[in-house]
């Protein structure tokens, strides 16, 4: 059986290591001349190839984005830089045999159903290397091609950016600070790529101003007493808290984590609305540039005017030389026929992210088309794993009407919640956008309607804040009492764990507590590393034990390098007393 | 009254403005061409005068560092670059009218005692401008040319310095990071501004080390919930709290907060001996550069080697191209005999660090030659106006003896403490480096004595931890079961209390709960901003009270830039339940 695997970035790779896992064919088709897409840093943009800047770091830590057969050599720092990220890539490959599977300098033209698709479910595919090219007839296609090539640069949605004679590019054309020596920065958007670039502005630009709608939370690498983030957070205990708790109190609970590093209000960045934020910011630099002075935060742009920019609700003008727009990516999939994939408000019906709906043989799957709180290399290993299980026949996916009503579902929820990621920032009115959004599935309160049906709510929606509840009042997804539930669920671990037991690599916590108690407390109160999906099930590795139980290890050796007289590792003692005091707890609440 | 002022940085302005204060004639000889002193920033490197480089920021915030009756302009940022800081002090001269006192290009050549001194106290300046000396008679004279001149670089002190064939240089030649491009860097010594540099060359370089012997607590400016260090830390609830608790207690209480940041020993930062640790040090960015790998910890050096190092307890050698030695700077008074003020150990004998202790008239007096765990600008003030009404017979002095008693207390003290600043970094060898100290007073013990008349105590000495108690067991300071509290009543606040109350501006608090209770509170609770000292007593500002009910305002302006709808501050609310709360814990305790 042929899989072709569209990209040799981190889920191509992945894709690739796990058909041969399975016993299937891989063809990897890499345009570029080099493994490692979004990772592999190049001088110059290429057309169509995700654009670093040289000091990207990685935003989840060594341990968390390991391949789950493969950990980060225990030298290389806890949190990683890109070119050991890459380094980490070609040892991967290289330990695998995987080059040997790809055909570099080939781009894959189109993809579309073989004639003879709905009884064989193959794929033609046509490639095209050094200007010539040639068809194939794939079994099955795996799709890693990214979400990180093609810029979204609305400007459009700006009032005046026709007459602005400044400076302005997209966050991806950024490689270094030089051009921004002595000038007045603004950077409009604030994903990680834009506060990061504000913050090496700053260094030597005359001003820089961040503008940013919504606000985010900031989180840190330097977590709680130092631990990386994700290692305190991604546990399957947080998880196990985070998914129960009611919905307020998770809201409670992350507005005062997050405001534990600092108070977001005093700094600027409080959410407007802080349960309806998309997924919270990583930077380390960020507020002591903000208590420094080096960096302003302005609310949303209200108008650009000829070397200037207005800010909503600021009545001063702000001289501007030079405008970054870290307005993110747009998804697509152009070597796709649209029917395959449909990509609609940033949403593509995908059954977990992974599984085109309508098809009638389950031969194409998408990777890594998703964004966790979480790191996304064991998310990509994980879905190619059951994406290959799939093509073999091992596993089955439940019928079109059951995955398309769960997609649904999800398309709602995610347009409610977590699907603003892009455009919202860049919208002048938050509200005139959430209205268009409600409109295209039919969830737009009519106020006129309601003032004779229920006036008093009618005049609470016109005169009142505009809270969501109100697009839940008709149209699909209607509600009679809305809980927050639905937007904790879409928990990283959860859908590691859920794919997992698709092919029967979830770890049972509850039978290793009595065959195996430490390395049960260990998987239950530690960090979910990938190797606890190596501990038994297809694929299993004999090493994953032993890696889980060193994780700590590996990740203390990089910076414990001066080690005062007579130190030794809290860790075995903390986790022995924090262990037994919650076993009882945690039993009661039973295991995932 | 004429007094000599000598240097016109942050002291020297203070001590201009408190003698015009009290009707004094001040003359202030500043040898370069304008004020500002360490905070005024020179492209180029210049003799005799402190050099900075252009990312200094400064350590304290704007609340706490400005001089009593002049806040700073409420837009400035909390944390002030070292330009801002310097406009200040601008503004500051000129709001009362420094400059005409102040005479440029004018370097102090010697400050002799008038023949007459043991009737007059009066003083010979000879000063020099352009080449030409001038003679004059001086009644009094307050020495504030500063200690960030002279660099001390112990070059004898590293094995195999002679045989390194890199590039090194002092912290003090530093300016910006281009000659780090590509290189392997270290720095040697962990003081603030080798921390920064190591920070700002990770940025281009392509390893960066910092050698540190002892370790140090690091603290963020960013602290406790994003509120400024000293705000949080220098409040009189927490002095009364700290030099108050039983001494261990008081020092796992730093640990623990320090390490809730992140955990020192895991980070290879923790000191060697919690206890014995000098000033923390301040940094935001050191912990996620170490997490990333942009910066390694490594113990105290060993030996250079060609073009190498060899680190204590570490096998390998490091390759090493450039080395930056951040080793401190040594403290002199070139003008001054050596009998009117000795420096000793980097230990000056001077009455509250200020006043000389063996002159039959106390009409000298030596400004800002202390390094408190808080802002200088008020400290400087504080000796100013004590000072200044001492020249004036308003204040008397105790008798020579007392003050002697008090300040070789201090001293031995200090040499045990906080003396080591800088030497002992630097030596390969902690324990001969205390040693040599400990034999200067006498107090090193005598293990070959001691084997005869206490075996048991001698064969421990010998062969056991050197624990400080060792220096305790024979000379003056001689213990028989220490505590650690004169570490801890070094403290800022009580240091700055002790002068306010010799000059009667200490604000007392039990009186104005009765007057004034919000005052009081905030206060007491509050940050122990310098407005406080100008409540009441001589120089006493009308202002003052508004300035302290307003000091939040202020440093929440500059970082409150985008203010999301329906948010106000929590801190009246909070101030009211906290104060309520502790105010009888607080009346028990009895205010100080």
């Amino acid at each position: 059986m042929r899989v072709a695997v569209v990209g040799a970035g981190v889920s191509g790779l992945a894709a690739t290591k796990c058909c041969l896992d399975e016993g299937l064919e891989p063809v990897c088709f890499e345009r570029s001349q080099d493994i490692g897409g979004l990772w592999r840093y190049t001088e110059h943009i290429e057309a169509g190839r995700p654009s670093l800047y040289p000091s990207v770091i990685s935003n989840t830590s060594k341990e968390m984005s390991a391949f789950s057969v493969f950990p980060f050599p225990e030298h290389f720092p806890v949190f990683l830089p890109n070119a050991l990220l890459l380094d980490y890539l070609r040892r991967f490959a290289e330990r695998f045999g995987l080059r040997e599977h790809i055909s570099f300098g080939t781009t894959v033209v189109s993809i579309r159903k073989h004639p003879e698709f709905a009884t064989t479910g193959q794929w033609s595919v046509v490639t095209e290397t050094g200007g010539k090219q040639t068809s194939h007839v794939f079994d099955a296609v795996m799709v890693c091609s990214g979400n990180f090539s093609e810029p979204f640069l609305p400007l459009q949605s700006f009032p005046g950016m026709e007459r602005f004679r400044g400076q302005y590019f997209h966050s991806r054309q950024y490689k270094n600070p030089d051009m921004f020596q002595g000038k007045r920065v603004l950077v409009v958007g604030m994903g990680n790529s834009g506060v990061d670039i504000a913050v090496e502005a700053s260094r030597v630009a005359a001003k820089v101003t961040i503008s940013t709608t919504r606000g985010a939370w900031l989180l840190s690498r330097v977590f709680e007493r130092g631990y990386p983030w994700d290692m305190i957070l991604n546990t399957r205990f947080m998880t196990l808290i985070k998914t129960n708790l009611p919905a307020p109190l998770s809201w409670w609970l992350i507005n005062y984590k997050a405001n534990q590093w600092f108070n977001h209000e005093n700094y600027g960045l409080q959410p407007d609305k802080s349960w309806l934020v998309r997924e919270p910011l990583l930077n380390d630099d960020l507020p002591s540039y903000i208590l420094t002075g080096r960096i302003t935060i302005k609310p949303g742009v209200k108008e650009f005017k000829d070397n200037s920019v207005l800010f909503h609700n600021c009545p001063e003008e702000e001289p501007i030389d030079i405008v970054v727009f870290s307005t993110g990516y747009i998804i697509s999939f152009p070597f796709l026929e649209e029917s395959v994939v449909r990509v609609e408000n940033k949403h593509a019906s995908l059954y977990k992210y992974v599984f085109p709906t309508h098809l009638q043989k389950p031969t194409l799957a998408v990777l890594g088309l998703i964004r966790p709180f979480g790191a996304i290399m064991p998310v990509a290993e994980m879905q190619a794993r059951w994406v290959s299980r799939v093509f073999k026949g091992l596993c089955q996916l439940p019928s079109q009407s059951v995955m398309e009503k769960e997609v649904n579902e999800k398309k709602k929820n995610q347009v409610k919640w977590f699907g603003l990621t892009f455009d919202e920032v860049l919208k002048t009115e938050w509200l005139v956008y959430l209205d268009t959004l409600a409109s295209f599935i039919g969830a737009k309160p009519c106020v006129l309607g309601l003032l004779f049906t229920d006036p008093w709510l009618a005049l609470t929606i016109f005169f009142g804040p505009c809270s969501p509840y109100q697009f839940r009042l008709g149209g699909p997804g209607r509600w009679f009492g809305l809980t927050f539930d639905e937007v904790l669920k879409t928990e990283w671990l959860v859908y590691l764990d859920t794919l997992a037991s698709f092919i029967g690599a979830k770890p049972c916590v509850l039978g290793l507590l009595f065959t195996d108690p430490w390395l049960a407390l260990t998987i239950f109160f530690g960090p979910c590393s990938p190797y606890q999906f190596r501990l038994g099930g297809p694929g299993r590795w004999l090493g994953a034990r032993q890696a889980i139980l060193t994780q700590w290890d590996r990740v203390l050796k990089p910076t414990r390098t001066r080690v005062p007289v007579g130190s030794s590792s809290p860790f075995p003692s903390l986790l022995i007393v924090v262990g037994f005091l919650l076993l009882l707890a945690a039993v009661i609440f039973g295991f995932q």
